[in-house]
C-alpha cells in the first residue's frame, strides 16, 4: 500500500502542479510572482490536492473543476503559510528546510504574495462557470472555501492560536482552535473534491465531512506528536517549537501516549465515515492512513 | 448639486453599511472581529460602494445583488488599507485622524484582519446565486473582483508601487502602476454594480470600463495634488508623505499645474464616456465631480 499512495500522491501532484502552473506562468522580471510561485513550488506534499481528487474519485474521474479546485485549496494553503510565518506571526524563517518567503524576499513582498494567492485562489475556482460547468454547483464551491479561509474558519483559527500563547487552553478549546484553523480547510479540500464530481448526494457530502473532521485533528494531534519526538533535520523546522512559546498541545494536554491514543481512535472514526462508499475509498483511506503514520 | 450628491453619497453609506453590519455583526469577546470592524467602520466614505449603486441604478433599482457587491468591494478596498499600513509596507500609524489598524490592535491581528475581510468579500460576493439570483452572472462578479484584487490588480499595483521607491518611474510606468493599485478595484466597483442589475449590455460595460479609467487614474492624479497643498489636519495622514519616501507622483513628474491639467483630460473623458447614458448617469457625473474636486 505504501508504494500505491505513493504513486497516488506523485500522480496528484503532478496533476495539480500542472494545474497551478498554468494559473500562475512563470515571470521572472516580477518579484510578486516569484514570491508567489517560490512559496506555491516549494516541495509541499499536496496533501489538500490530494483529499480533493481523493474525494472527487469517489464519483468518477476528477474533472477540470476537480483540477481547478485541488489547485485553489493549495493556493490558500501556500497563502496562510506565507502569512503564517512573518516575523509578526510564528516568526520562522524556515519552512521545509529553506528560508521563508520573507527571508527569501523581503516581508512587504511576502504580505503580498499571500494576498495574491488568496485571491488568485478565487479567480481559479470561480473560472469554473465559464461556457461549460455548472454554475451554480461552482458558486458553491467558492462560498464553501471563502467560509474555510476565512474568521469562522482558518483566519479566526490562527487569531485563536495567536490569543493561545502562554495561555492554558482546555481540549475543547484547543479542538475548537484547530477545527477551524487546520480542519476547516482540510474540510473544504474533500468538499469541493466531491462537488466537483456533480454527482455527490447530501448524505455523501455528511460522510465525507465527518471523514474529514476526523482527519483534520488527526493531522494536527500527530503534528503535536512529530514536534515532540521529531529532530529538526527531519521536520525542517525548530524541534519543540510550540513547547518553547508555551503553547498548548495534545502532546501537552494528554501526553505523549493519550495523543497518541487519540490520533489512532480519530483514525478509526476517519475509516468508519467511508464505509458507506466502500472500496471505491481506498485511496481516501490511504491518505488519513498516511496522515497518521507520516514521520514529518 | 453640492447637497444631492452629499446626499446621494449618504443614502449610498446607510446602505453599504446595513449590508456590511449583517454580513459581520459585533462580537465583542474576539479581537479578530473587532479589527475587521473597526477598519471597515471607520468613516470611509464609501466612494466604491458608492460607484456600484451609481451603476446599478443607470439600469434600474438596486437589487440584493448590488448590496452584496457594494459590501464586497468595499471589504477588499479595507483589507488593503489594513495591509498597506503594515510597518513592513507604508508604516502608517494614522489614517483618517485615528491609529491605523495595527496600532489600536497589534501587528498579527492586522495581518488576519486584512485576509479575513478578503475572503469575506468573496464569500459575500458568491452568496447571491442561492435560491434566486442569477448564477452565472454572479459567477462572472467573483471573477471580476478576484482578478481586480490579485496578482494582475491591486496586489500588482502595490507591489509596483513599493519597487518605486527612490526609482524614477517615467509617466507610462507611473500610470500602470495606479491603473493596477487604485483603478482595478475602482473599475470592478463600477462593473460589479452594472453587472447587478442583470441588465447590462456588452457595449454599457465598455462604456462603463473608459469612465472608471478615467476616475480611477483622476483619483490618483488628485491624491497626489492634495498630497502637496493639503496640511495634515484636513488629510489625516502626514502631509507630503510620499515626496520624503522619494517615491514618483504625478506632481514630481507634471508639476503641479500640469498635474491639475491631467486631472481636468480625465474629467472630460470620464463626463465623455457618460454620454450615452444620458440623464440616467446624473449620480456617476457627480461622483466624478466629487473625485476630482475633494478637499481631503
Amino acid at each position: 500500500m505504501a508504494a500505491q499512495l505513493a504513486a497516488y500522491l506523485a500522480d496528484c501532484q503532478r496533476r495539480v502542479d500542472a494545474q497551478l502552473a498554468s494559473c500562475l506562468p512563470e515571470n521572472p522580471h516580477n518579484p510578486l510572482y516569484q514570491a508567489m510561485r517560490y512559496s506555491l513550488f516549494n516541495g509541499g506534499k499536496r496533501i489538500r490536492p490530494a483529499l480533493c481528487y481523493g474525494a472527487a474519485e469517489l464519483f468518477g474521474p476528477a474533472t477540470a473543476a476537480t483540477h481547478r479546485a485541488a489547485a485553489a485549496v493549495e493556493m490558500i494553503h501556500a497563502y496562510s503559510l506565507i502569512h503564517d510565518d512573518l516575523p509578526a506571526m510564528d516568526n520562522d524563517d524556515l519552512r521545509r528546510g529553506k528560508p521563508t518567503c520573507h527571508i527569501a524576499f523581503d516581508e512587504a513582498t511576502a504580505i503580498l504574495a499571500g494576498d495574491g494567492l488568496q485571491a488568485l485562489a478565487f479567480e481559479t475556482l470561480a473560472d469554473q462557470g465559464e461556457g461549460h460547468g455548472d454554475a451554480p454547483l461552482t458558486l458553491r464551491m467558492v462560498r464553501e472555501l471563502a467560509s474555510a479561509a476565512g474568521p469562522g474558519g482558518m483566519v479566526g483559527g490562527q487569531a485563536m492560536d495567536l490569543a493561545a500563547v502562554n495561555r492554558a487552553l482546555d481540549l475543547p478549546a484547543l479542538e475548537a482552535m484547530h477545527n477551524a484553523k487546520t480542519g476547516a480547510l482540510i474540510t473544504a479540500s474533500v468538499q469541493l473534491g466531491a462537488l466537483s464530481s456533480g454527482a455527490a448526494t447530501a448524505g455523501d457530502l455528511d460522510a465525507l465531512r465527518r471523514f474529514s473532521a476526523a482527519i483534520g485533528l488527526a493531522f494536527q494531534v500527530k503534528d503535536d506528536i512529530l514536534d515532540v519526538e521529531s529532530h529538526t533535520d527531519t521536520l525542517g523546522k525548530r524541534q519543540g517549537a510550540d513547547l518553547a512559546l508555551n503553547k498548548p498541545t495534545y502532546t501537552s494536554l494528554l501526553g505523549l501516549d493519550g495523543a497518541k491514543a487519540k490520533l489512532a481512535e480519530l483514525h478509526r472514526a476517519a475509516g468508519e465515515a467511508l464505509l458507506p462508499f466502500g472500496p471505491r475509498a481506498a485511496c481516501l483511506a490511504a491518505l488519513a492512513g498516511f496522515i497518521v503514520s507520516r514521520d514529518h
